[in-house]
């Protein structure tokens, strides 16, 4: 397999799939820009050809969307929002092991579930610019929430530089979407390896039950928004 | 500190630094083209632009250059070059972890010496053209050496997956360097970390050695290509 046919493979939803067709305007600009933005970058990609590719006018681009930005900030954020949302309960598990398991669970669950990988663009120079404050905002959020849990679970190291760690390993899934579809084993592999830089050891006890929570946790957010779906559900 | 002084400040060498003067024309272009890149993105930037910045004519520039790819081919390879070179010393020590350690500490060094930060491009949609295959194949050969070193120490985990873990790990130091200039312990932290990973519990002894390690293969390298100097060289 080419790297080329796997970043299409990898990409998601697409407009050729009759699928596609289902979707709201909005998502379908949503998923026309990422695909876009992942093949020509975010600088050469234009809102002419973002509406081309969904077939409507450029003027009917704008009455979903201000500009570009709005749009790569949609996605941007897309990426970590629903992991923010789990934040609160997970933050109150007695077992930070077992709350540290199932974030990293749904936090590359969520990534999976980006259209077209969007996660390339987080190391973009774009990014850095301050239009995009509130998605960085909302990363460091997630980073925070790792950092915290890190340090609850009471290692010798610095509990800041393991929750960047944690969030990183997270991360290692938008580079193995870029060379085709990870195994379905990828998020309990990752949260495994979450709870080792931490030194849990052994990590399964923990493992096994941060798949429960994050299994609970998806169900509750599933059933308050049933239009959104998890790339891990059976 | 705003996150644009700390990308201006960690981005180095910087042009207008005095020491940039001593600097040869091809080193001066590679580390202008890699501040632009930086700054506005590959697209955006023009091969003019990169000679502006130098203080030399456009066609000064292709005596040196064939044209952008090839500058960009080069600043990649620079960052994952040097620590090729110790593959096949490290991959010949004995002990697996210090090897594995070694390769760490001396793959961040590396890291944190590349100018502006080269690394933020890995993810950009055009390293994935065939025109940079060469860099992807010493990237992926890179991560081999760590998946072999990995399978050595022996886990239940699949090598090939803590190996992409530890290279993952290594490259934190690329977002680390957006938010400024990372602590002097980053590389040895790290390597901790990729031992940690790894399941080398507790991973004192094999770290202290990597240090020494990664010392004597740097002391070496820096023999024979006097030119070279190691970002933590004291």
């Amino acid at each position: 397999m080419t790297s080329e046919s796997a970043r299409v493979r990898s990409g998601r939803p697409r407009l050729v799939d009759r699928g596609d067709d289902q979707l709201d305007p909005h998502d379908q600009i949503l998923a026309a820009a990422a695909e876009l933005f992942a093949e020509r970058g975010y600088g050469a990609t234009t809102t002419r050809a973002i509406a081309e590719k969904v077939g409507i006018r450029q003027a009917s681009l704008y009455y979903h969307f201000a500009g570009k930005d709005e749009i790569l900030l949609e996605l941007l954020e897309t990426s970590v929002r629903p992991s923010l949302a789990y934040l609160t309960d997970l933050l109150r598990h007695p077992d930070p092991a077992v709350a540290l398991a199932a974030l990293a669970i749904l936090d590359v669950d969520t990534l999976i579930a980006t259209p077209h990988n969007i996660g390339t663009l987080y190391l973009s120079h774009e990014v850095l610019e301050p239009r995009f404050e509130s998605f960085r905002q909302a990363r460091e959020a997630l980073r925070e929430a790792y950092s915290e849990l890190c340090g609850r679970i009471g290692t010798h190291l610095d509990a800041d530089f393991l929750g960047a760690c944690c969030l990183q390993l997270v991360e290692l899934v938008i580079t193995l979407r870029r060379d085709g579809e990870p195994p379905a084993s990828t998020a309990i592999d990752i949260a495994a390896a979450c709870l080792s830089v931490v030194g849990v050891s052994p990590p399964g006890p923990a493992l096994d039950q941060g798949i429960r929570v994050a299994g609970e946790l998806r169900a509750r957010l599933t059933a308050q928004q049933p239009g959104e779906s998890s790339a891990t559900d059976a």
